[in-house]
């Protein structure tokens, strides 16, 4: 018979395409940390590529790791040093959390810190498990209008807010999205929260920018094959009446980054956050002429003080 | 009989208290700009102001002046030189217009140049009349979906969206709004569409705060006279669990400045919209010792490309 | 016979007026910390403040404290976690270090963290001592040209750093510094490391200003008591020939402050170095109208990366 | 008899590689604009570029052309309407100067404003000739001490700026700088004065890093073609001991740009001032994960407010 309270059930990648449902011990918490006993935890499409392909780039599984990342559930112990939470609390988790104190996490960029904890990222094991420890600074106590599932979400949300920070969205903004998926869409909520006037959103699939269409998007522009960046360009043109200011460009896929230098005002932001090939042939003397920065994100820093609020139901994703 | 089309019926101030209806000269706009027909040009607080007093500070009503600046018409004639109107446009007038490429006006801050044309401000004529000639530059056609009413409360929201861009309002700000007249409710409309996920709002009356929460503020809070500034920014912190990043001071109460300064978390922003005495003595060591930043705004600029989007009716102001 | 390598005769206050030479134990360094053995160690304004008052603002000595903040001195012993240290290392000290992962300190103020530990502010003690262990992570190696006295004195350094930084001193800025004492100094040297043009300092001592002019200041201006403050603002306007950028008050004196803010150019930053009484009286409307700012400093943060390189010589500090 | 008070002896370029000198005559200068007899003016890249090649991308040499567009020279005559200058002051010449109140001029961006005037950029006059008009808003009064000849070399001088200035150089900065030609040198003189306190600077050729050397770079990198650019950034990071926060890339070379990119510290930024082919192939999903900004520079603008002041002798350039 299971012991709900008492077995550590876990979902573990041991290497490419071996993936095992097993028991681990419940671990203690260390006296800033809290355990958890986790409530929802959703599969990324990086959970994915691991277990399909045994790496990322340069993280590599070379031994068993739990999986997921995105999760929230409920506090079961806490530290002894631990004074933001209690036992009960139920609460999003932040998965990377900064292990030096370095200059990256001294100047508020954590993210970017290259001893960083991260979940489900090769060593570091995730959260698809009954019970988890964290540091309990990085843990953040759910509203009582939010959801387990919502707040398993604000992971993939805070994708958004940064990507959507670090273009520097605003009131007024006028923005292109290049895709319509997941993180797509994360983007078009959060540039609509942060007061963007026309969102222009492109994908090769039409049933994805119905979505989009009723989360918010003004503009859905349903992208074939193809298409030639210089003329997408002057159809997002068309459809705003002028260059957007910013473009997020969510598909990695070298002719969408094209479109997206191309589209964007003078002045402007282009915003990586789809990941494509190592090496990538752009028009950049266009981008530089017209000083169109072009930004990258690595995951995200600092977004917890930005998700205390209700926001849209998001059970589409 | 009175002809429409012939005459120009304006609204002037000649000296304190001498208000006339009088006909004007209907002008001839020059090469770069148009002729108004006005539609709607709201009454401000200055308008009422220079009526009753003959001045504000230093500015001093000594030749007779139109009245009005928060205007809106239709474009009769064009110069030769405009290519962003033609007859017929519907448009919102910006009334400040830099007279001089200096230091300010190049580098993005033309409200700051000293001798900047604006309208209502003495010398400079106003636009509460029938027939009123503008920069083109600093006409904006009104979507089809914005009345001229709402046309004419634009030059106030700029107000709002100044001050909230001054404050750094962003995507989960919480904001304390201290009073909730015409400026502190436009400062809570824009506050929100820039993502606030809390706003606080205070007044003397609580009809007023009515309003307030039915624009969409979070909590009213009515003060009292008398209620100290330091109780005052306990409640506010009490009320959101936290003190919050940024206040927007639009009464110019010294001890309103004082609860700002006292309420606002460390390493946050008070912006001043309200005018109060020359002198002011306020609590600058607590807001030095936790870098409270103190910000004024003088009008705005660059407001335009804000507000093209449709924004909420804002009847009740 | 006095042994240095195993006593640790250390400087205590023990209340106003209090202080004691004594030995305390040398102690044991964590694993994140190094044990310095300390060389150099100014004695700071609030050391003497603390002696002879018992307490600054909120912060009062209740119990024995060692003073000393701004200190240099050699690795000894390294704690078994530390990676960026080894024994000999000569650094200067930080005295600043977070304690907890707040939002202060993830987003790259930690100097704002209220729960900071900083060196001889009461209760943690500080390093006018023999023996010292300290986070290894806020000490910073000192190149070779770099003595302990001028590692020392990056302490006052980073005062000046984190002031020039808060006014956005850049290349061709224009900055009055208002107090030529030793912080006054050392925001003069950091001003002219950034690339300010032109600089004007005031004081009420002629003999100050001789050293201000010897480390570089363009434009010394003795002050007089009694001196009208818009009337010194016009003085130092008819110095350079327009409005500085920006103001650095280092006086705390309220005549100063308003100074600063007649001062300062449309669009200017005062920023506030000096330390005043609790409520003063500001020309606020004028600094609001004119959009001047006025911040704060509340010590420095990551001034680390900033103080690598050689710098003037500051023996007469 | 040639009188020069008289004549306009000016260099024309009727179409590629036809270049004449010609009699032109005696603009008259509008109410806005100053005359100015020119005293030096600089022979840029692009003047020797359009004199070979009739075009520089898009702007193609369609009818006869005066060059040159780095100048200073002696105001002759004034407007009616001008205020900032008289007859006989000697002035440097900024060579943009905005055509519309358009939403980059009036957000401080004009150098972006696609109806500019800029001398010697077709179809627009440059100032190589004897007299010539401009708009006195943009020409700035020489200090005694500045030569006519450096005053023509604060055009260059403003690349340098401007590009420092969307890097964000500042006090403590580690500059990597690709090319010691011309440009590469005003930047590397620009760091410096900002503050920054470690500039690498690369170049195939030895003189040329001897001359950058003399003008204050701490690290010349000789380069070989073919050096890998992975290669190339290990070196650089050996030599600073960490990578450079900021890189300025001057040669437009595509393995030049990726050397930038690989070099560049996470959270860093590349500035892109050499300009190379349409398109080009560069590493960014290296820059995009770690947040790698890329910015190009459009010549540059509000640079004049910072060189009032005495800059270094630049003959060698």
């Amino acid at each position: 018979e299971y012991n709900m309270e008492k077995e550590n059930l876990s979902v573990v990648l041991h290497s490419q395409g071996d993936l095992r449902l097993e028991q681990r011990p419940i671990p203690e918490p260390g006296p800033n940390e809290v355990l958890l006993q986790m409530h929802s935890v959703g599969i990324c499409g990086s959970d994915v590529h691991y277990w399909q392909n045994g790496r990322i780039g340069d993280f590599v599984v070379k031994k068993p790791m739990v999986l997921g990342h995105e999760a929230a559930g409920r506090v079961v112990k806490v530290g002894s040093a631990v004074k933001n939470l209690k036992e009960g609390d139920r609460v999003a988790v932040e998965p990377g959390v900064p292990r030096e104190m370095d200059e990256f996490f001294k100047s508020g960029n954590y993210n970017l810190s290259p001893t960083i904890f991260f979940c489900a990222t090769p060593p570091d094991d995730g959260n698809l498990c009954r019970f988890y420890k964290h540091s309990a600074n990085f843990c953040y106590k759910l509203p009582d209008n939010v959801t387990y599932e919502e707040g398993a979400l604000i992971e993939p949300l805070s994708v958004g807010i940064h990507a959507c920070r670090r273009a520097g969205v605003t009131l007024g903004s006028s923005v292109l999205i290049c895709g319509a998926g997941p993180i797509g869409l994360v983007c078009l909520l959060v540039a609509k929260a942060m007061g963007a006037s026309q969102v222009v959103i492109s994908d090769l699939s039409a049933d994805r920018l119905v979505m989009a269409k009723e989360l918010g998007a003004d503009f859905p522009l349903t992208v074939k094959r193809g298409d030639g960046p210089e003329e997408l360009a002057k159809r997002v043109e068309g459809m705003l009446g002028a260059q957007p200011h910013i473009t997020i460009e969510c598909t990695g896929v070298e002719s969408s980054v094209q479109t997206a230098i191309y589209a964007t005002r003078p002045g402007g932001v282009v915003v990586l956050v789809g990941l494509g090939a190592a090496m990538t042939t752009i028009p950049l003397l266009n981008a530089a002429l017209r000083e169109v920065d072009i930004r990258g994100v690595f995951r995200y820093c600092n977004t917890e003080m930005l998700t205390s609020r209700p926001f849209p139901k998001m059970g589409g994703l």
